[in-house]
């Protein structure tokens, strides 16, 4: 343990109260991304949480968008410029029955509701709390927790005068969980005041096994419908079998002509940037292939590899069939059949890019396509026809470069504070808005999530347990004293 | 026109009020094939109008199915016995509320309900009736009519001293709307009794253009649903993207390795017997593709062959495509994914003998096969999982050979009847559980329909129009008149 993590595990143990005091006072502000006056009274929050401590900060905005907040704190000497980014934004809390508290009333457990740990009051709370003591409320995790570690860190260093490692600029977001789909329009308007040499996101839950974790990226998105025509009418499978199309057997060649059983995609054209062999091998110890694939009963990977090499290759998912009904077989021919898919892409490959080798797929397989369903005159005189409907949100695969310095230096500090335990994720397998990072700013990035993987992020009940985030505000703090400078 | 021909027409001109009072009897006897003291009273009105002509007939049993009744009719000096096939029960009547009048209230009308023809109370009738007058009532042309023209034809030979060419007998079913599951059972129990020459089939329409029809035999079936399995539960695609198997694309991947885009089964070992030159000539002809493709807007068959050719060929339609549920798509791997199918059989191919190539070919591709949903275990240890499951109904595909001499006598008789304007379909596309007459009995068949193609057969709304009413029973007397010799 470096010194600065020691001196904020002290701080944490001094001033826990203060510092649950203040995450419990922003968790009780609603923030369902989709409400602005609700996001706004956040970014207020935040804003006074900053003052508080003397540190510069403001809401920024952007035309048509929620509000974000921005904030920054100079460090004496200092060379390098990190730019710390969490969302203060939460998820919808629908089914609202299925919360066992209510989501905007912080409530303390001594464990696990499902274990029947019982609640705590507040003012019966006794400091520090236990380390499996569980905080229940939308956002405790995810992603309001980060914000305020990263402010006891900061204080933590301050108290015992520390020197910061790095000038700190702070964009805090307020519509992650709505798409993020002004993110790139803000990062290009306020580019100069967003400027640094390494982006560090407090978002997502460390490893499933406890261990700590930095992830480098993220595979991108998009979704769309394929859809193929038979005969304009359901018809009788015995007197038209052979004579109408069937859509459904069309569906199955295109799917079959798009991706092999081993996951590997066949469009033609379609190439993502092959990881490196340094990447492989991170992505093979970065994750527990058995713990991912023993909770859902799988055999194997779709290509026999571990599971982090699994998810740094592209993936064709189909999510959808529709065709025939719902109700008991009937012996038809119906007149279209459908599949939904999502593509997660890698580096190399952008959604724009997929989309124009997928169209060119499906007519390089003999289809013209239709962009509404066809009229009874193109059925009549097109024998192939077919629909891609692609969905408005999408975006590319983002990830930090592992020979890149400031990089590389945010893994070593990340190694030596974890005594090597923590998990280099080279790609994580879901999909995050951040490719704009590297496309408007031109800036690295990392992930360093401090919460527990059981939160149930974007659930009901969804809570952050004190072990991961004490060990959190360590985790910041090292970064603080180290990630400036050394590179 | 052949002089018994001539002799029908003339009879029916003269007693039509009689024949149609006989035929309206009939109709308003209840025949839905799943209540069995109707079909009993079907049977007994029968055989009294086999028994006002002196005609020997009875009720016969099998045990645990519906009755049917036999009759037969010696003819001084035949070599011949020709066997005439018909059934009296019915299709279910539901929707109730989709028939303009009630099913078993035989209604005249002046031409057809959709173009506001009136109804013609029955004590106004004019006799004998317009050509596009329509009897309504459930079996009215499915398969009641055919009956009482059969019986209308010998009163007409008899009534002119016309000697009938062959001994005749009757088997007319109570149990074919309901699947025919007795058939072979009945034929094997009376087959003695049931002996004859040939069978003449009184079923099914017309060609759609008006065109008078013989079939020579009608394809097979067997119905099949194929799932497949991925993960336990279902899986956020962003995570288990290229790690848990998509059990969709795998499935898309088996359609596609059991048939072609143009309708060709690939499944491994599949093979039917492939049709005669002269058949395929006969079914080009023998039906009308342009028809038969322009009301469902199809633009070709899916080999590019006539309608006739493409039926001859055995089709393995998918009916179903079951994942992901009926709402929007979410972005998940479910846990598995479901095709129903029917496949058409022709002849020289079972259905046992599908199933077990169908079973084999699933193997072949790598798949183990359960026989319920697989358990966690099967989950964790076995990476293709998937599971058959057939249709209790099946039966194979039964067609006359046109080299049999019977077969081609009718056939001969048929085209002289008619000027050359018969159709002769080697095969209908279409199944009818007629296999155990060729398989029991080895007695060759063919099928002789006179009835209009509009006639809203298993569905409301079912009726008879006159003109091809009359021009079957003098099409029925021609082969009474010349059937029975000449080969």
């Amino acid at each position: 343990m470096t010194n600065a993590m020691s001196v904020a595990r002290d701080h944490v143990a001094a001033h826990e109260e203060a510092i649950i005091r203040e995450l419990r006072d922003l968790l009780a502000l609603p923030n369902v991304a989709s409400n602005p006056d609700d996001i706004r009274r956040n970014a207020d929050a935040i804003v006074q949480m900053f003052a508080r401590r003397g540190i510069s900060a403001r809401i920024i905005e952007t035309p048509g968008a929620p509000v974000n907040v921005y904030a920054e704190l100079a460090a004496p000497g200092a060379t390098r410029t990190l730019l710390f980014y969490a969302h203060f934004d939460g998820q919808p809390v629908e089914p609202l029955d299925a919360w066992v508290t209510a989501p905007f009333t912080p409530t303390l457990r001594s464990g696990r509701f499902e274990d029947n740990a019982p609640i705590i009051p507040w003012e019966r709370a006794r400091y520090p709390l236990a380390d499996d003591a569980r905080i229940y409320a939308r956002s405790s995790s995810d992603d309001k927790a980060p914000i305020v570690a990263m402010l006891a860190a900061i204080d933590a260093m301050r108290a015992a005068n520390i020197p910061l490692s790095a000038n700190l600029k702070f964009f805090l977001e307020g519509e992650e969980e709505a798409g993020s789909g002004h993110l790139a329009q803000s990062l290009d308007l306020h580019r100069d005041l967003l400027a640094s040499d390494l982006w560090l996101f407090g978002d997502g839950p460390i490893d499933p096994r406890g261990l700590p974790r930095v992830s480098l990226g993220a595979r991108g998105i998009a979704t769309f419908r394929l859809t193929t025509y038979g005969p304009a009418t359901s018809l009788h499978s015995g007197h038209y079998g052979n004579v109408a199309p069937n859509p459904a057997a069309r569906l199955a060649h295109l799917i079959a002509s798009m991706r092999a059983d081993d996951g590997r995609i066949t469009i033609n054209g379609f190439s993502a940037d092959p990881p490196s062999q340094r990447s492989r091998a991170l992505a093979r110890e970065g994750f527990d292939t058995e713990g991912m694939l023993s909770g859902p009963a799988i055999a194997e990977t779709e290509a026999g590899l571990s599971y982090g090499e699994s998810i740094m290759r592209p993936a064709l998912n189909v999510t959808q069939l529709t065709y025939g009904g719902a109700g008991p077989q009937r012996n038809a021919i119906d007149s279209q059949a459908s599949a939904g898919f999502d593509i997660r892409l890698t580096p190399g490959i952008t959604p724009q890019r997929a989309r124009e080798l997928i169209e060119a797929h499906v007519r390089n397989q003999g289809y013209t396509l239709v962009d509404a369903p066809p009229t009874l005159e193109q059925r009549r005189s097109i024998s192939y026809l077919a629909r891609l409907e692609f969905g408005e949100l999408g975006y590319a695969s983002a990830a930090s470069d592992l020979t890149n310095p400031a990089v590389r230096r945010i893994v070593d500090i990340a190694r030596a504070a974890t005594h090597d335990e923590v998990r280099i994720a080279p790609l994580m397998g879901g999909s995050l808005p951040i490719a704009p990072i590297g496309e408007v700013l031109n800036t690295p990035f990392v992930i360093v999530p401090i919460v527990n993987a059981d939160n149930n992020q974007h659930a009901p009940n969804e809570n952050l347990r004190m072990r991961e985030f004490r060990q959190g505000v360590q985790f910041y703090a090292a970064f603080l004293a180290e990630g400036g400078n050394g590179w």
